[in-house]
């Protein structure tokens, strides 16, 4: 299988894609394409003695930053290392893509050169949040801020068919992101997707409140991106400050220091439970083609795992499965009408 | 000054409020009217010793409970403990008012019985919350689930005389909440009411995203009541999920026992930090006279901290200066059209 990896996103670019490309070669027997420049790409693999078997190159000198405008992925960046990268998998030369660029510019690069799964109204970004009883999926954590009801109905498919098929969660439970329990909560949104939601032949557990979320609520929470990311960068914000007060707590006295001495191994257990980096990345989901899109400060480790992500999402055929609850949908719409 | 408290509001009802109240005589030297069954509410003081001096108790028999809907206050419950002591409140008999009640309850009875501020389009509730740099304020953390703009302008307003007067905040930092910074990002509601926040006479930083705000990015946090009560009840999880984790990390082996053992001080002192009963409850901010709602689960020392926040919300005249605002908005309307 050949993954299709942009050399220059993410923060630790060339390295960490590199890094990550051979190690994701040697341990899965996947085969990267690597977009970007190939001077610097095969000069950074020598000076870090990176192996290069399994990995080929196709060069490009542009890159797009983080904070250009997404839309340009289509114009002036369109030679790219992200867009050549979305060509590449557009045109079969490789199964699955995988970048830690600009989040904006993917969405954009991938919707419009990969193109959307038929039917599906708009791709999402979904991403895998630790919580009490394991992991939870976001869908949608970002792409899509102006949502109608019916589009959160397909947020649902697209989590069910990722959930079961990449994550092995089976049935995995479906709840609607809402301030309340009742049917009447929330915007025309979330009252009328209710509704849509329990209509659907998906394990709807209902509208479930953000503080039973990362207690273990659902494996599957449907909302607008907008909440959606607020909700994802709230998760990072409130670690952040949680952890680095406890961190403040080992650092007080002797004694503290000791006793992060004696806690170690479990205290380190438990941040790797929480670590992104194990996930991979977060992938695209509606587009025709495994688009996976990894943390912007992904290290090795991450590009590695999210390479390992794009491998199931091709092998598991994530957009087989959508395509044939898209399918089933309609038919019992039809019915219906 | 005379506070009025719903004897029966809350999950520890009647105990917790009437400890409440006994500590926050003794405390802060304020009278405390309690509504609510008068033989009960005297046979429980009697059974824990509660000493009753500056306590008086106005009799009602009904209670309105949190499942019900909120707005039989106006009917069904309209002597309920909830809707006398709001009513003693609108009569003068009282100067501010305390409940653990029903939130919704609460939100419709006191903009109906004590009514809002003259001016003030929705009353909101704002919620205090931990940070890493100390504690910032949520506006709307709930009562508004449909916002426009101008309310989020208004909601600014009086979350900076909350912060000024009461949490002593010398021209607290008003952020908006958005998945991003640029102006052009969030729904047409945040984009507009953006450039009309900056256009305001406030300290304000701009659009704030969600991984900032627990990281200390600003004291005032505005947004519609959706979002804000998804930001809350996440906080209150993440919270549950991660302090729970970290449990588990120490109950794992007698080295971990002995750790916390080593650790206890700073950790209690942690926990403290992020306790919300040192706050007392969430003003509802907008409503004529002051309103406190404490947590449904308060127990005797919350009850005491929002007596407190009542009676300073009375000594700074938080309403006095939201109605100054409020007119100094107005006349630089007036002068620019």
């Amino acid at each position: 299988m050949k993954i299709a990896l942009d050399g220059f996103g993410g923060d630790h670019a060339p390295l960490a894609p590199l890094q990550g490309a051979a190690l994701a070669v040697k341990e899965y027997g996947v085969e990267v394409v690597m977009t970007g420049d190939e001077e610097i790409l095969r000069k950074t693999a020598k000076k870090h003695q990176i192996p290069l078997d399994g990995i080929t190159f196709v060069h490009t000198t542009d890159v797009i930053e983080v904070e250009e405008d997404p839309t340009s992925i289509l114009k002036e960046h369109k030679n790219s290392s992200m867009a050549v990268a979305l060509q590449l998998v557009r045109d079969g030369e490789a199964e699955a893509f995988v970048s830690a660029g600009s989040t904006g510019a993917i969405v954009i690069g991938a919707s419009l050169i990969a193109k959307r799964i038929k039917g599906i109204k708009r791709a999402i970004i979904a991403s895998c949040i630790p919580s009490k009883t394991g992991h939870y999926l976001l869908v949608d954590s970002g792409a899509n801020v102006e949502c109608r009801p019916e589009m959160l109905c397909q947020f649902a498919i697209m989590g069910c068919a990722y959930m079961s098929r990449v994550m092995g969660i089976e049935n995995p439970r479906v709840g609607l992101l809402n301030i309340g329990t009742e049917d009447t909560k929330g915007h025309e949104l979330q009252q009328t997707a209710n509704q849509m939601l329990k209509e659907m032949n998906i394990n709807y557990v209902g509208n479930v409140e953000a503080r039973e979320v990362p207690l273990g609520a659902c494996d599957i929470v449907v909302c607008d991106g907008f909440t959606g990311n607020v909700m994802l960068k709230l998760t990072e914000g409130l670690a952040k400050f949680l952890l680095g007060g406890l961190k403040q707590v080992f650092l007080k006295s002797f004694k503290s220091k000791l006793a992060y001495l004696l806690l170690k191994d479990g205290m380190n257990e438990f941040k790797d439970k929480l670590d992104y980096t194990k996930q991979g990345g977060a992938p695209l989901i509606g587009i025709a083609k495994p688009i996976i899109k990894a943390h912007g400060s992904s290290n090795a480790e991450a590009f590695k795992n999210a390479i390992r992500q794009a491998k199931i999402y091709v092998e598991q055929d994530v957009i087989g499965t959508i395509t044939e609850a898209l399918q089933e949908l309609k038919e019992k719409e039809a019915e219906e009408a």
